[in-house]
């Protein structure tokens, strides 16, 4: 540590020779110079806003464990820890040279396994696999939230490494992966998605849908007259706590999608605090003229929308632009949710909802409100997000759902109907989330 | 993303080249390049600063959630929320005019509404409306602390939404208005308050004692014969997560309020690592004299009084002072809280102690011990100090008070006998924060 | 605050001006700025690495809350609340010139009590200073963990005081002191401990054996018919919060280590990252090889053991070797556990294995696996490591032992039974954490 400082004591005193002790100083090396800099504060703001969306994982686990119930508090924990632990290591030894490594097959990358292509001159690389893998990590914690408190851990932990190794990875490319293979099919016609509307939000959410399919919905939840129960969350606190460090995180998600320590920032920052601010409202007042109650959990889960419908377009509409995006997003959720209750798809914690299709709206809505800051107009892209949309649609839920039955055939992905009564926390971990406090509600 | 990053790569790699690609390089454009890439780490600091103040967001939920009955607990988060989703956009929509925009009444501004002097190549005005933003929801969020478990949910939103429209930016255009419309006339006689002891903390707090003394006492707060009986706050371990995150926050609300980065900043960190570490030890020491014990909710709001305290002269006094200042901003918070218990104010979780008055004493400390860096003597400034001190409290506490008083005439401000015994959670929000777990202790 | 502003915004729009107005702009003087420029950037990361460090207060606050009885969950938060406090004033005063102060004993430096050294324009030193007390609050923080549930509050207080002044400190200055009395005697001999897995870990893990050894077990750990008995945590999302508020902090711990923004930081990142990925796998796996269930608190302790493994050699090894470490840690710190229950020292919440037995394996690791970046061959430094682990055992375990001692004849460090039975927080702080629900289970 100590010798960084004495070079930066050396820095500061002495500047300028120590940029260029051996080199003499010419309009050359300053410009190379003061190119470093900004380089070096370009990967600064990667890494920090990385860290930031690393520390969503918390936001994830206590969402998910805050809304369901207290028997199956720690297995919710337990299941986010996978995703980040396993998704880390799946995307460093696959996923990362699926989504960006060099191509022949023009498809998906085929090199950089293990980032062997990193070689210590170029840490750029480096710095873009921890920023990429903290969002490959994101998509596949959307999953357990949707398969919340029936689903068998090491089928799940199963499914967590395909889905970090290759589900997320092979949309990916098609979106973003032009870093080294050239440019994926999906950036060649033109499709926006800034920071992952749809790369990360639907795609984890459409895998979510097909893992409550293959599940079924949790005993009690719809009952034999066709009622649907509400099965409340056991820890509101703690949800809350999830929502705000996400929406925290979340900074670093859209803002650090810029890479780089520029002028483009402010506008996504503003874009990011106004739409889910206008999401909460629209959530809030809707669900409060269905049922003349405040509701909580849609207010929170009116946040996430917000967030989700932002993170398209964060940087190519207006503020305003932003509120209407956040508005529409607030509704959207509300109606989606009560679609799939529905439909009888099982969601405990509306997870298809917030991130697949609010995940959907957003990309349309970066599509339809795609702002041109040098003429002043609104110039609306429509036939590309669609097809990104659809297309992501079409490869996540099939593909998801395929690997959940092949899943399914090795290890049962249904916990057996007494382990789901009693908890999974106790059959699976040996543990209760709160031992010293006896629970009066426990199916 | 993809484009920004290849940017980045290039600069890297051909540094000088990307910077200066169409014009030939001299030492005006290498100048202007220095300014710029200090521009972006400016820009970049107060953003992250801002994202962090936006983090204490959390912080004020679990602190007033924690402090406060388990019948109530999700009540006061949905309060919180709504001061940042409704203050957001009120202050987008209307504030931040108001604070900042272009004047002809001297007073306050009249042009900016909807951000609209915003334009595309004028980044740093978004910028700076994200920082002044998440420290306006700071003020409004204060309020809701000193008047929980009793606050019509309906009333205190509108009250929210005149304090972050109005009666902050109103204000905040006296102290630090001058960016579009010249010096207000506080900053004209020489108010010190860096970072807002006066201009966030007291005014919220002001606010938060009108809102009181409107609301009036909780039911068995001060019993017939005269007796003050403490009511325990539900879940400490939540409301000290509360108190860790709003000092990490602090730091992103003391030393972004440099909204650069330089030399200045180390300064203001350790002031504020200090001043807290201080007030908690008198804190917690003095309620030891009185008590014998060890006071957890006193050490907790020590910290926050030490936080208070030190946010007007975090940049102008050394870090010896801050320890004097954090060392009678925690006797003064016990002090307080006594004060106001003896007259009857219910405050629950001493938020009028904490901002209101630690607010005072910080900003007046702020020009006791103002520090001349070049000759390294203390030179006092009191008058102007006082001046703006009493200001705060003759425009805050008044306009609150009456503008409570016209909402209750629309919205009674105060819930019925019967919802505040059977919980707030229940009767605003149809929930129960943890339903799977009986109270044993409700009133 | 806004004559800040103001002159951002002139930077902003008149770049060169700002930066020479009195002074012609020549190669020297733009050399000069850039190299201003990159010390700006430096300080700044080190300074949000040391708010993200002083975040990992909360951390441990909650692991060690969560992980131990709800009778003393208030307690063990007020004892991580008085190692900040206490340890940021009593490193202010005495540790920080012990640890770096200039010194006429090449043991310890003796000058810079009170950071008397710092002058105006040496902010520097403040800047250092704040990232080294994080640090050093770190080490003392490790201590309470093991000895939680039965120490006396003010008997912690003066060992955490003498923690923070001498005993971290004089060890520091051995590995690190370098910066204003020359180098200490372990760096002298090429000990590589980049961000503190000896210097901060192994050293709050051996104090923390000493405590635990004086203490004695809990009531009721170890049976008189020699059995184990396994005493749960009471608040398992607690703890996990604690856990990722921990490693989202150790981004700035190892991370903020190089205090510089350069381009050695994405390397740093990365093996943070991947080391305690592995090490969830390697603790999760190993104990369900072992018990058939996946235990939640040895993969939460596991992410932690991985982290503290990788601290020491974060910059000096590649990714691959990151996840090698961190297996083996996940294996160690399972072992270890094992092993100090099996000579009944009681540790609740594995603070010894965590930081004292991974902080060791770690500090070997760094010189295993030693790379050179130049040649890209592993060049293992292991004498130097081995008399760094050593050392740090001979100087913390005897010393904090006879500290410990030493206090224990000034006030007992062990409450008595009746209070270890009713709870710390009811006799200590006259509190109940959660007061409105009853426990069924307490002793």
């Amino acid at each position: 540590m100590i010798r960084k400082i004495l070079t930066t004591l050396i820095l500061t005193g002495l500047a300028a020779t120590a940029f260029a002790a051996e080199e003499p100083v010419t309009l050359e090396t300053l410009s190379n110079d003061i190119a470093s800099v900004q380089a070096n504060a370009d990967w600064l703001w990667t890494l920090i806003a990385a860290f930031m969306v690393f520390f969503m994982q918390l936001g994830f686990a206590m969402v998910e464990s805050g809304f369901t119930r207290a028997k199956n508090a720690v297995n919710i924990i337990m299941k986010n820890l996978m995703d980040f632990s396993i998704g880390a290591l799946a995307f460093w030894a696959v996923g990362f040279a699926l989504m960006f490594g060099a191509t022949t097959t023009g498809f998906f990358g085929t090199e950089g396994f293990f980032i062997s292509s990193w070689d210590p001159s170029d840490n750029w690389t480096l710095c873009f696999w921890i920023f990429q893998t903290v969002f490959c990590a994101t998509a596949a914690t959307i999953v357990s939230g949707a398969m919340a408190e029936r689903a068998n851990f090491k089928a799940y932990i199963l499914f967590s490494a395909i889905m970090t190794a290759l589900i997320y990875p092979i949309f990916g490319s098609w979106a973003w992966g032009s870093l080294f293979h050239g440019e994926g099919w999906l950036e060649k016609i033109g499709f926006i998605d800034f920071a992952g509307s749809t790369v990360v939000h639907s795609v984890g959410g459409w895998a979510a849908l097909a893992g409550a399919i293959v599940l079924g919905p949790r005993i009690g939840k719809f009952t034999k007259d066709g009622k649907i129960r509400a099965i409340p969350g056991h820890n509101i606190p703690i949800a809350t706590i999830g929502v705000f460090v996400l929406w925290f995180g979340w900074y670093g998600f859209n803002v650090g999608s810029e890479t780089a320590a520029d002028t483009a920032l402010p506008l996504i920052a503003v874009n990011t605090t106004l739409a889910p601010a206008a999401a909460i409202m629209s959530a809030m007042w809707l669900t409060y003229f269905f049922y003349k109650k405040f509701d909580a959990g849609m207010a929170l889960n009116g946040a996430l929308a917000g967030l989700v419908g932002i993170t398209a377009g964060c940087a190519n509409v207006t503020p305003a632009y932003a509120v209407l995006i956040g508005i529409i997003a607030g509704v959207v959720v509300v109606f989606s949710v009560q679609f799939f209750e529905k439909i009888k798809i099982d969601d405990p914690v509306g997870a298809i909802s917030v991130h697949g299709v609010c995940g959907a709206w957003g990309t349309l809505a970066a599509g339809l409100f795609n702002y041109n800051f040098e003429t002043g107009a609104v110039e609306p892209v429509i036939l590309s997000q669609v097809i990104g949309i659809a297309a992501a649609f079409a490869w996540a839920f099939p593909v998801s759902f395929i690997v959940f039955k092949i899943v399914n055939s090795i290890i049962k992905v249904r916990v057996s109907e007494q382990e789901e009564l009693e908890g999974l926390d106790f059959h699976e971990h040996g543990i209760d989330a709160y031992p010293e406090y006896s629970r009066s509600y426990i199916k």
